[in-house]
């Protein structure tokens, strides 16, 4: 884990960079003809951190990270204060700010989040579900599919005239495949093994490390307000075993499914093209195991889809957003505010 | 549910027949000839509610309802909370507390919560984990197991020498067929027909009339402070939609047979005998597809384990503690204080 004081220090050297590259770019009057300086950042939120990227006049001229966003909270202050921090050392004079987040419902106003950002750059702000930003950054505004699972996990589908979003349902109930649903199996079954209700697992010393008492584990992880990236971070020790622990995979095989019966359903909503793109993105398909697993499950589902492989990222569909296509299907999930 | 305001007036009911029977055998001196008045006060504090008994000279003379703990928070302060409420209208000049209570730990201290507990009256108190007072409601002191699922569910399986605890692990991790287990499948379930990931089901109709928008459930539900006993009181739709759904069918099968796994488990590890008694009893055992499942997973896994039919409850336990034997397996899981 990156801690705040180290997180702290790289935000302050990547914001002397950007600060020295707008000075430049504001000292050169009519750079590229228009006289005009187009200046936007964009975000993505997790609920494991931020990671923001600062692009003037196309280019990107810094990348920074910054607080996670907790989606049992209130949305709006916790946006506007990401938002200030990310464009808190950029010296230029308008701001356009493109945010993909998890846990951003219908509610969440795109003016309630600019009234609430101190900075008065900021003339404008860009908000969408990030899988929206995911889907962006993978495949941009053509139909097909998107599969991003991280700590989380949501699908989207995009068809010539529909969306459907797929699962994303959080930790309590969905997320299926996620990082966190990975972790709580791993923790379960080591649990399982513990009580004498199931198979002995590779998994158990892993968890031991952090929870020498393992009887008190639950008490400690239900009263952490970091359950949810705490437990899914038992994802990378699944993917370390899955080749050698029959317990670890069984998790694997059953999460790549799992992911892949989300895009299948997502595909059959909007009545895609058989041969529709499909990106799956997140550290969750780092696994080896569970991403022979989709692949495998995908191709009895939709035998003709095209995995696209080396997808772009949520971030680069952030700083997309502010591009997206007025005709686009995906432009009815996107909310924008002005100052 | 029952209101606060309806749990306050029945508390003062009960507290003013209490307080008159008190009255009654406090000026009948010399009562059983001992001039001593035994006064007993048991508690079972679960996550949806806590009931309390005053029992005077062995005899029942009122229950009540009170607060539930939250095994997320410190539980001390809420237990000394739930005894001094308990206690309130009981005018008996010395009294014993026997509690038995959800998420009780090692590390709770008897003297602590002695200590933060305001009634003067309280001369000493008992601790045991829900599990204890659960078996020693269903069993008394002899050797067996005991399942007690109701939000939460914990089994607990006693040998000759040796006492073992399965599951119990929280709404995270475990509590596998419990009513919040139940009930968080019951709206996965429904999000999966929701999704087009699985099929649909009647629960849905129910899941409907509390969150008309299903995409916002699991915003809704994060944020409430009593997701656990919210979630599990769909339990009581899959019971009944048993017989006739498919999907609720399956779950509660799945969560009978889960139920069974783990008294067969704690049966293995205490080496119980094979004609060993086995209680079954919580709110989740009322339904008859699930006690089913139970019972017939149980006969594969414990052929000659004798199902104990109207075993007592854990609130019968937690007055049973006063008075257990010390030679008991289970009197290394209790905890006490006096002042």
């Amino acid at each position: 884990m990156v801690g705040r004081a180290q997180l702290d220090d790289a935000d302050r050297r990547l914001g002397c960079a950007v600060r020295r590259r707008l000075r430049g770019r504001i000292s050169a009057p009519d750079d590229e003809g228009t006289g005009m300086m187009t200046a936007l950042v964009g975000i993505d939120c997790g609920q494991s951190g931020s990671r923001s990227r600062i692009v003037i006049d196309g280019e990107t001229v810094s990348e920074s990270q910054g607080r996670p966003v907790y989606t049992h909270g209130s949305l709006e202050p916790q946006l506007a204060r990401i938002i200030d921090e990310a464009v808190a050392d950029v010296e230029a004079p308008e701001l356009t700010v493109a945010v993909g987040s998890s846990g951003l419902s219908d509610e969440v106003s795109a003016e309630m989040v600019l009234s609430l950002v101190v900075s008065p750059a900021v003339r404008g702000i860009i908000l969408a579900h990030d899988s929206v930003t995911s889907y962006l950054g993978a495949l941009g505004p053509e139909p097909g599919a998107v599969v991003a699972a991280g700590t989380g996990v949501v699908t989207l589908a995009v068809g010539a005239r529909k969306v459907a979003r797929v699962d994303g349902w959080g930790y309590l109930f969905g997320d299926a495949g996620s990082g966190y649903w990975i972790g709580r199996r791993a923790i379960d079954s080591v649990l399982r093994a513990y009580d004498g209700r199931g198979p002995a697992t590779d998994l158990t010393d892993r968890v031991l490390a952090e929870f020498p008492d393992l009887s008190k584990l639950y008490l400690e992880v239900q009263a952490d307000p970091q359950k949810v990236s705490r437990v899914a971070r038992y994802a990378r020790d699944v993917a370390e075993l899955a080749g050698s622990d029959p317990v670890a995979t069984a998790i694997s095989h059953d999460a790549g499914r799992a992911l892949s019966e989300s895009v299948a359903a997502g595909l059959r909503r909007v009545s895609a093209e058989p041969d529709a793109p499909v990106a799956r993105i997140g550290n969750v398909f780092l696994s080896e195991a569970l991403r022979d697993a989709f692949d495998e499950s995908l191709r009895n589902a939709a035998p003709d889809a095209v995995l696209v492989e080396n997808p772009g990222a949520s971030l680069d569909g952030a700083v997309r957003l502010a591009a997206l296509p007025e005709g686009s299907p995906l432009a009815g999930s996107v909310t924008s505010a002005g100052r």
